[in-house]
């Protein structure tokens, strides 16, 4: 198979874990007989300092050209003062818009290995192998109008949570297709008892769910749904929501296996170009020292190798060699408890890589 | 001293409470020679099957009239097909707007003898004793157009989040004014890479910190605070936040303690009249069988007796008591272990009544 693949390692450590999953990727090309042609481009804070915009045509254009996009990370205390067209995360929500990216995938697996990071007691952690499909097109992050107003004679700010039909029923097919390859249960969460958009979602995601007999469809408020994932994280398979709450559940979610930098995440359009990336920042204070763990990125390159490519041999691999990795013992500094030996982002990368090779 | 209590116990479980908290107000009353007169009204499910309308005009004219109301709970599957405006949960919208209710106080506090009830483990709960001040009447719960749209001959939904600066500066005065009776900590939590409405907040936060030197003002993003609040639960002393935000996240914090069934709130407008009621739900399933934990809305009572009355000793009292029964074992069901005897709503009511009498 002949792909072309878009770099973006953006800032912090997005250039080091990028460059280490680029490693990665040829590894599985040699074993299992591909061509991947890499490209680069720039995004956020760097692309900021080299060309005034976070997303450059030239990165949209390079992004429309190829068949799939990796992302480190953007952002860090250096834009922090920017106006809000110059900041990192523009770059993030631009591409997301220009290439209709809109569902995006948090899948939450706890690992045995690191089942102990967690803050979570074990006995509500094992098992837990969730999956979030958070709408990212739509409410609040782009509805118009977005602005200051006088109110009344006084400053105010007006946001607008605007969706449409096509965009709830494409996203609540997509959980349902996600559900039939798993546990065959979707819970769609919303704040229907307020919200008339989430009264308009949870009646679309009813006449979805007629479409899939063989799925069990629930809804959850997104307040006892915010409990329910501390109080009891094994009750979920497949979570849909819109874009705001899924970007605060997926993070609360995230902490559930208590090691960020194993998470990954998928952005998919209706064809099948993906943006893959670690759920982590930039981490700007560790970058340049070579401690960045390049899991979660590696983690995301092997979505990336399912969901666009088709290539789910090859994925599964990855994940079984990060695993194994974990099983071994080998840590970077965020997962490594005091008594632990913490190597370094290539060295991980380096046993990741065996572990491949070993098939 | 002589105040006037409205009483609104609602639906399920709600009487019941009600009913016992109401004894621990009147031995309060008996103790410290108070005069405290009780009327009752409807609301919720219960005001809707006698009177069509989850808020009756007379209830808000007892409201009016009154010095602080005590609320059991509202909702239960009965109503859950009602249309949006004949729904329990929109008289508790209306009584907060009517009475302009804009402040939502909602401490956590962990309990020693409780801390095992917790999915989280107890290296992370010790000491954590946190308040949420959550903005009540503003946001996207009732800004305008809230509606059902066509868009681009789709059909949609739209709802509005709008603040205005009177609106952000109380709540964040609020804030601090109750940082500088605790650890002086303020957590503003937004979304300001996204909402315009967050960007205001956070100008307005900086500007209102200036006139409290010996408090720490610092800002999170919402995704994060959803991570700190299971990570790291001690960082925080007050977090001051918007209507639905805070609404996600205090429910989220209460499953800190994991003792739903003792978490009390307070919604305070700029006279001193109040609403308190317990977090917790009115638990249909359990209604009338004398397995309610009422302990929530004492704690509410206690905390209607200092915040709307100035109670300060008496509150205390209560609290004291509440912590003197829970350290004694005695539990009611929601909160004893399988190894424990769990006993009924009104004898762990008669058990706080005698630890109040000890004084
Ligand atoms: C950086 C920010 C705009 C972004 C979001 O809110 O979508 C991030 O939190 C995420 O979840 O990818
Ligand atoms: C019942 C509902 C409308 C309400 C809210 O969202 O404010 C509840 O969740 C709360 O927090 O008091």
């Amino acid at each position: 198979m002949e792909k072309q693949i878009l770099l973006l390692p953006g800032d912090g450590i997005g250039p080091e874990i990028i460059a280490e999953t680029k490693r990665v990727l040829e590894e599985i090309a040699r074993l299992y007989h591909h061509t991947f042609q890499f490209v680069e481009g720039r995004i956020g804070g760097d692309a900021i300092d080299a060309t005034g915009s976070p997303l450059p045509e030239e990165t949209l254009d390079l992004a429309k050209g190829s068949d799939a996009i990796l992302l480190g990370a953007v952002g860090g205390p250096k834009w922090d003062g920017n106006a809000p067209e110059k900041r990192p995360e523009k770059g993030l929500l631009q591409i997301r818009k220009a290439l209709g990216l809109y569902a995006n995938l948090r899948p939450v697996r706890v690992l045995k290995p690191l089942m102990g990071a967690s803050t979570l007691k074990e006995e509500v952690l094992a098992d837990v192998d969730l999956l979030i499909v958070r709408e990212l097109t739509g409410g609040l992050y782009f509805g118009e109008p977005r602005e200051r107003r006088q109110i009344n004679g006084e400053d105010g700010a007006v946001d607008t949570l605007l969706y449409t039909r096509g965009e709830i029923e494409r996203i609540v097919h997509q959980a349902f297709q996600f559900a039939r390859t798993r546990k065959k249960r979707v819970v769609s969460v919303d704040k229907a008892n307020v919200l008339e958009s989430s009264r308009l979602w949870r009646e679309i995601a009813d006449e979805v769910a007629r479409e899939y007999p063989d799925v069990t469809l629930s809804h959850m408020l997104v307040d006892n749904a915010a409990m329910q994932l501390i109080r009891d994280p094994r009750q979920f398979d497949v979570i849909v929501t819109e874009n705001l709450f899924g970007d605060i559940l997926s993070d609360e979610a995230s902490m559930i296996t208590g090691s960020l930098g194993l998470l990954p995440s998928a952005s998919m359009n209706t064809s099948k170009v993906g943006l893959f990336e670690p759920v982590h920042g930039s981490a700007p204070d560790i970058a340049g020292t070579g401690a960045a763990n390049p899991l979660a990125t590696i983690l995301s390159a092997a979505m990336m190798l399912q969901y666009s490519f088709g290539l789910a041999d090859e994925a599964k691999a990855i994940e079984v060699a990060v695993d194994r990795v974990l099983a071994q013992g080998v840590r970077t500094k965020d997962i490594a408890k005091a008594s632990e030996n913490a190597v370094s982002t290539t060295a991980i990368t380096n046993a990741v890589m065996e572990a491949l090779a070993l098939k």
